[in-house]
């Protein structure tokens, strides 16, 4: 089966924003193991989108249309894919309705120029937009179905998994239930993630499991898209799979599905009933930033303090200010975090202090992370470096503190060479 | 002129990348006052790009290709731009030779793969890439001059400013120069400063002054695109515009062209001799990581601290922990900032206070933000409330501090009401 996306408006072929609902489309179809063949963007232009149409509807058998829906005159969606399918646009009475309740809901009187959105192509299928007034509708031109979707992307979103590939699916033949397992890692790369895994895929009945990586430095994202006949057999399938993978990912595996290494850290320290203090340096005040915000970090996060130079950062936590005369090392930072420890009182302090290479930035800029986790009675530390460009660095410094820190709190090594790093 | 874009690969078409390079792009284009008015994805498969080469040298004037010229089998641009055009591939002795070197300056062997990348349709003209080894080429196809581009982006930008768009604009007719006037403001929303800058093209003569808006909340960037017979042309054409720009917004704009406010922040510190403290909370160190990664921060940032429960803000600047048991207010970030001016010894202190509302996050979900800046002897402050939600709050709390900071090293009211706040 091929489909096809086509993305309509100015603002996208304009570039005045980035065109992520299309990528957002073509990931959850990958997700469920669909493929997009071809994606085309037009403006708000007529005959332009008559055009796009009309090749789609030559070459495909389905094709998501985003955009256009909207209530205003450079909305013109509805217009030409009734022109395209030779029929005529005619008032659909229930999605009058439907928005008439939307916005007595919310108080406020229907704008005339609102009715435009139940205007639908004769024959149209509605696919349902409980969230917004713009009418997802299916329509056939050409050999293709052509299903539209709104522009607001929670709306998309919404339509897609609900309406749009529950039929992909059946047009495909394959009904089939589809699950998503994720893993996020840290410190392995995507090459050698993919050596790592090889061969993981036979451990299921061929071509139940599909395996796929999505990497976003620091992060590696690794998926597997199982397929079964409803979710019990989904479990079943995976069970080996997901066991095996987190065999050979080992400690690398920093959270699940939709959790986050910094939502794992957290729940580790609300479970531990733990507060924390957190000193950085040219991380810049990120790894505060990645959890001081998230509901619940208000009880536990008890202080984030940023400085650039030693001196700064040994007066911000009440140490002698030349303590840190002889630069960074894993003894530095586990000075810099015992006293951090002690001076607010929190359980647990993370001290991540950089010290980046001179002159302008490169790929070959380089930076040493000396980092230290300290409580009342213990610590643990790390040395590390990073090559790559500041921002690389930056990053990565980010990264491997909140990483270290996840990985102490479970017990496990904080000292395991990671493939970003320079042997020195 | 009909221009198109087609954007080749796996990685895009399957939505593993977000297509920036199309934004980018397309914004370039327009920035020279060039518009695109198709583009079209498809992967790394020889009969869809044989098929989108084939019906885009049926439309278009020119088409400017991205990606597929690496040293791999699945990069198949030259073969299939060959095919389209009708003619052989052949090797380039020429770009052979400057690979070669390349790889000699780098002291590396050039792998035998790469001559693949010297392989160009018999008759293109070569597009210079000084930065990389993948061979930038234009050939026609159909009715079209084809642009062939790399897929890595600082390789593009290079390419498509050096060689691409002096052709384009050839191609046009309009070998006018062209210069791009940019302006970052906050604090006016995109339909407020359309409306503020109503007629202001007219003050250029006609069609030489072109207004355009892209909005990243919380800030908005103005551009004025000047065209004009060369740049001394330009600069008069755009003084009396870029002046009345200067005017109407007024205080608002946080900075021009390349530079960003956090850099306006710094170099006005540094031109005061001045350095800095900053008390966060909700903000979650944004303030602080904004600033503090800069060339020159090392010298000017002494302390950022993120804390989010008000002992725990007293506790880290010196105060008595009960100091802000009444709540915040505007006071109460003074009393924080001049403490925390006086504990680090920065001239300068900045704090960004936040309540943010209990419950969920949703779209009327608000918060309350009371900021200060104090010095040795003075003090400024200001309270405003946002609505919109976590993220959105977040944001605006850091660009308003940010921004209230900008607006008091240079001397301006902190306390212009802005669009983005809601009137208590």
């Amino acid at each position: 089966m091929r489909i096809e996306v086509i993305c309509t408006g100015d603002e996208v072929l304009t570039g005045k924003i980035v065109n992520t609902n299309f990528s957002y489309i073509t990931q959850k179809l990958e997700d469920c193991g669909l493929a997009v063949e071809w994606e085309t963007t037009v403006g708000d232009d007529r005959d332009n989108l008559l055009l796009a149409f009309q090749l789609a509807g030559q070459r495909a058998d389905a094709v998501i249309v985003n955009g256009g829906l909207g209530p205003t005159v450079d909305d013109l969606s509805q217009e030409i894919a009734a022109k395209a399918a030779g029929v005529e646009l005619k008032l659909n009475e229930q999605w009058l309705a439907t928005m008439g309740d939307y916005f007595k809901r919310r108080s406020r009187v229907m704008p005339p120029n609102n009715i435009k959105q139940a205007m639908l192509p004769a024959g149209a299928e509605v696919l349902d937009n409980p969230i917004g007034t713009a009418c997802g509708f299916a329509v056939t031109i050409g050999k293709a179905r052509f299903m539209f979707t709104p522009g607001v992307p929670r709306e998309l979103r919404r339509m897609l998994e609900d309406q749009i590939i529950p039929r992909l699916l059946a047009k495909s033949g394959k009904q089939s239930a589809i699950y998503l397992k994720r893993f996020h890692s840290y410190g392995i790369g995507e090459s050698h993630a993919d050596t790592l895994l090889a061969g993981i895929e036979s451990l299921a009945p061929e071509g139940s499991v599909k395996l796929g990586f999505r990497s976003h430095y620091p992060q590696l994202e690794t998926k597997l898209t199982v397929r079964g006949a409803d979710i019990e057999a989904i479990r079943r399938t995976l069970a080996p799979v997901e066991a095996e993978v987190r065999k050979r990912f080992g400690n690398f595996i920093v959270a699940e599905n939709d959790s986050t290494l910094e939502g794992v850290v957290l729940a580790a320290l609300k479970q531990k009933h733990a507060t924390l203090a957190i000193v950085e340096t040219f991380s810049s005040g990120q790894i505060a930033g990645r959890l001081a915000h998230l509901p619940g970090a208000e009880a536990i996060l008890r202080r984030g303090v940023v400085a650039r130079q030693n001196e700064d950062i040994c007066a911000a936590v009440g140490l002698d200010r030349n303590a840190l005369k002889d630069g960074i090392s894993k003894e530095a930072a586990e000075m810099v975090a015992r006293a951090a420890q002690s001076q607010t009182g929190a359980t647990h302090a993370l001290a991540v202090l950089v010290d980046v290479d001179e002159g302008a930035d490169r790929v070959e800029f380089a930076g040493t992370t000396c980092l230290a986790i300290a409580t009342a009675n213990d610590f643990a530390s790390r040395r590390s470096r990073i090559v790559g460009g500041r921002d690389w660095v930056r990053l990565g410094a980010a990264e491997m503190g909140l990483d270290c820190l996840r990985r102490y709190l479970q017990g496990l090594p904080v000292n395991e060479r990671i493939d970003f790093e320079k042997v020195e």
